[in-house]
């Protein structure tokens, strides 16, 4: 765990104030606590790290004295308004969150937070991680790829010393091309372009095909960073409601009347947070309404491997025409080779490309060709198969536990993640369950509007230590008890 | 070579004229003849590739044929415009070109063929080469510094399995510290953000704090990307002439006055395509208009390590209020690896970092830790040294080659790139040097306007074969005989 999240320690040399105080700082430092967040009260404070309530006062003096916090008369102590807000991506949310009606409001856990959890190199206590924890993945595999791309190639031509191509590795657009045939997309290697991951590509294809002031189909819930990169490139989101099988597409088609999309942006399979994937049939039905209303559909399949080759994909019964298709290799195989891709019809392609050469050159083909190694070796889909039965397995067990914990399924489990209602307001959760030491993704980091509620999405391979779901029940009860 | 720029062969199973078709085919697909531009005439192709006319007839009716060129009465042949002209980085340029008054156009050779030269894994024949060639650098320095990355860390906590951090490893940006303290900027790791490469942190930059329309103060000459870059995301260039020891101040102060721009991008040292640096008195006279006209610096230090580290950077002056410092690997270490940064205020790479977190999420963290490992232990430093002295030898003997040519040096040679005027349209002279198997950067390339003249840009470490010279005095012979 982070420091942020340790306990505060007796023995240390450092009065406990001090480390009270330094906890927080590095909180706000890290903007688990945002600007405009209010502290805990003084009592729950002390009450939450087993310290007197003059400690506390202490350390909130600590705070002030430093600039970090304010105090406000009546009303107890915030994080400081910082001058970056205009441009975090909370206040992005919460722009957006405003545009469409609601008010901007600061809460104490969101989008950054979680992001910044991602990016913890110790995964165990996070049940709202977004990946599989690093002990899952295949480190022998990863290290001997790369070993094979340093070594395989000698003298002046080798890859390690030159800017690769535009386009992306060749072996890789090759044995990317291969295995999209696997899921029934037919496409050429010029079809596909790296990226630095999945999310670069989303970022090219908007800069590429949208405007300022467009509209923008989005499926509710959804992902954060996906809202806030839509909203934050000015464009106007069209929430439409996922259910089981897909969108709503009675909803879909009103907005496509009234707003005329640009593009529907959606995670076909495996659907992020609701892990469902669509029917055949809504897939067919929504390609229907992208012709009638002449909208592209990109189509984010992030946990491509995680699913079986039979789901249907929106692209591989488009053809690649209407839609673009982005997948990535954090999921599966590692995220810090940062290698995604999207595959399109050649000439959505080639101005992809030509957006990427003059705003990153090209990426890495190291790293690039080390995915190929791996996929055209048939490891990955090796790792990939071990994968759903270990993760098959820890589902079954979370499943339980969640259920035993008094949690409702919303949708059925699949894949990596569960989306569960746990029966009392999950932001506020989530910051107890955080000064317990567990990262947790609250329902509002999947809304549009940042709408609190009581759904939580749970990650099933960091959802399996019993302590954290009685912690849950406790903070639960905690929370009902004070209404 | 490139298969582009080889000779036909009268030994192959092929006949000449598909060869040729095949040929022109290429550099079409490569972009090296644009759309819009005009194919030799039949003599002159038969001449150039020591073919019969009737050869070449069959050769363009192939391609007439296959759609990728169409005949206009009377003028010849030409390739066809493509559907994807209009986000091209040609027509970047030409759109450009056309703000600023002149007409649009499309030149033979442009942006597009220099920059994927750059991508070609071979650059002997590439004397307008933007890069150090790839037997220059230390390829085992390189796979040394990588496979201590993928060893040195062990277990579920190691660099291979993980995001890494969104502001870029912590090793690097100590490291970067370290290194900027030595040419007198002062900066804490938390005043840097790691990037894919020096281009991507220009390109987050302009995200960050331009929006479109904006007035933005550039060098003449300059980069075409960055002029590419800065056109497509819609901003208006104000181009400053650049002397030999800077900017033209007056035009300077009378631009800031006219449309009052909101920054300045500069290569401050070593510039592209100079090869000069600011000097003092300059560099203070600059950071003055900055402050009366309120506008920000950027930085480009790209040739860093090539350049003393008592070279006068605008970013030490000020000490990163008003400037962004910004540099990369890919000039010295190398390109495959992608890693670049930018040094600004705390409060600016803040924003940055959040905007790099939405559009990319992070960075790889095992280039950017190999980066780390060549800096921490003074073998790029020492590599550097050894860089400067073999390219202080090639210098000298490119200038001599250069003067022996009859070409005059407009600007004092430093570097790695000579500034020379060759004393014929280099545009033309470049395409009929390509036909021979020599990609050269004609000076159009670093024009704003693209303006066609004499000039163009060496790369020293590249320009050291006697036949290129050679060539060049030949082909000059002849584009002045047939004036």
């Amino acid at each position: 765990m982070t420091a942020a999240t340790q306990a505060l320690s007796r023995a240390s040399d450092t009065p406990l104030a001090q480390q009270l105080a330094q906890r927080m700082a590095e909180r706000i430092a890290q903007r688990l606590l945002l600007p405009g967040a209010r502290l805990p009260s003084v009592r729950e404070c002390a009450r939450r790290f087993s310290v007197s309530p003059y400690t506390v006062v202490a350390a909130y003096d600590q705070l002030l004295a430093s600039g970090l916090v304010e105090s406000r008369k009546q009303r107890g102590f915030f994080v400081r308004e910082t001058v970056v807000r205009g441009s975090s991506i909370a206040a992005g949310v919460a722009r957006q969150a405003s545009a469409a009606g609601a008010p901007p409001r600061h809460a104490p856990v969101d989008a950054t937070a979680l992001i910044r959890g991602m990016f913890q190199s110790e995964a165990r206590n996070a049940p709202g991680l977004g990946t599989l924890p690093g002990e899952w993945l295949d480190a022998p595999m990863l290290q001997s790829a790369l070993r094979r791309v340093i070594t395989q190639s000698a003298g002046p031509e080798q890859l390690a010393l030159h800017y690769g191509e535009p386009g992306g590795d060749a072996r890789l657009r090759d044995a990317l091309a291969q295995r999209l045939s696997d899921l029934g997309i037919a496409c050429e290697a010029q079809q596909i372009v790296s990226t630095v991951g999945a999310t670069h590509a989303l970022d090219l294809i908007t800069r590429t095909f949208l405007k300022p002031g467009d509209a923008v189909l989005v499926d509710d819930p959804g992902w954060a960073i996906e809202y806030a990169r839509l909203s934050q490139a000015g464009m106007k989101l069209l929430p439409v409601p996922r259910g089981a099988d897909g969108p709503d597409l009675a909803v879909m088609q009103r907005l496509a009347t009234e707003h005329r999309p640009r593009l529907y942006v959606t995670v076909s399979v495996l659907h992020n947070p609701t892990g469902n994937s669509l029917s055949l049939a809504a897939a067919h039905q929504i390609l229907k309404l992208a012709e009638r209303f002449e909208f592209l559909i990109v189509e984010d399949d992030t946990y491509s491997f995680m699913a079986p080759n039979h789901a249907p994909r929106l692209s591989a019964l488009d053809g690649l025409r209407r839609t673009l298709y982005v997948s990535g290799f954090s999921k599966i195989l590692t995220p810090s080779f940062r290698v995604g891709y999207v595959a399109a019809s050649a000439e959505k392609v080639q101005k992809l490309t030509d957006l990427k050469l003059i705003s990153t050159l090209t990426t890495s083909p190291l790293l690039e060709r080390a995915v190929a190694l791996c996929l055209e070796q048939g490891q990955l889909r090796r790792h990939a198969e071990r994968i759903a039965a270990k993760l098959g397995s820890a589902r079954h067990r979370a499943v339980r536990m969640a259920l035993d914990a008094g949690c409702r399924f919303v949708t059925p489990a699949q894949g990596l993640f569960g989306w569960i209602d746990v029966g009392a307001d999950t932001e506020r959760l989530a910051q107890h369950l955080l000064d317990e030491g567990w990262l947790t993704a609250p329902g509002a980091l999947f809304s549009p509007t940042r709408q609190a509620g009581t759904l939580m999405r749970i990650n099933f391979a960091t959802s399996q230590d019993a302590r954290f779901w009685r912690t849950l029940v406790r903070l639960r009860s905690d929370l009902t008890a004070r209404r």
